[in-house]
């Protein structure tokens, strides 16, 4: 299992239209790719414009395939004139066990 | 629904013992508390001593139910000498439809 969690800052004259593209980009990831498990994206309640994407790939593979795929290299091509910053911080899991409860409960 | 992410650094000292700590509490609040839909312990893999937890919780009150929990009072207190800092960052989601999607797949 790969996690990432992408930390963002999209410019705010931009803000909507980078959120449409990237639910977009999110829905098409989880429904297409079997090794894309989670792509969830949050943003901060007070700074609208710093968002947080947890992303889950079943492994580094699946991972690099979804980099070649028709809707992330849109998404990424579209929003790169909207992002102001963008780090990516590889994570992993503490307790398994815990993240399997966490799933069930909220499907 | 109330999603939360905890920014933690824990003294290196401490580390092992502040990990099974919260696993434990982990485990017990998803399983003990219907209100705690996720808590999702995550650290850094370049920077161990840097942990991410994210936290969903039915609502406000199911929150402020968990403070109050023999499990989260026993973590809090348990860790408090090996935590070096604290944020705590109110999200909001993006995508709830795209969340709903993610857990189904890790099931």
């Amino acid at each position: 299992m790969m996690i990432r969690i992408a930390e963002i800052t999209v410019d705010s004259i931009y803000l909507a239209e980078y959120l449409s593209i990237l639910r977009e980009e999110a829905r098409a990831s989880v429904r297409k790719e079997p090794g894309v498990l989670a792509i969830y994206p949050m943003h901060r309640k007070t700074e609208p414009t710093k968002i947080s994407i947890l992303e889950i790939y079943a492994d580094r593979a699946a991972y690099e395939s979804h980099l070649t795929t028709p809707h992330f290299q849109h998404y990424k091509t579209a929003t790169l004139p909207m992002v102001r910053s963008l780090e990516l911080i590889d994570m992993d899991a503490i307790d398994v066990q815990t993240m399997t409860g966490i799933f069930r409960k909220i499907e």
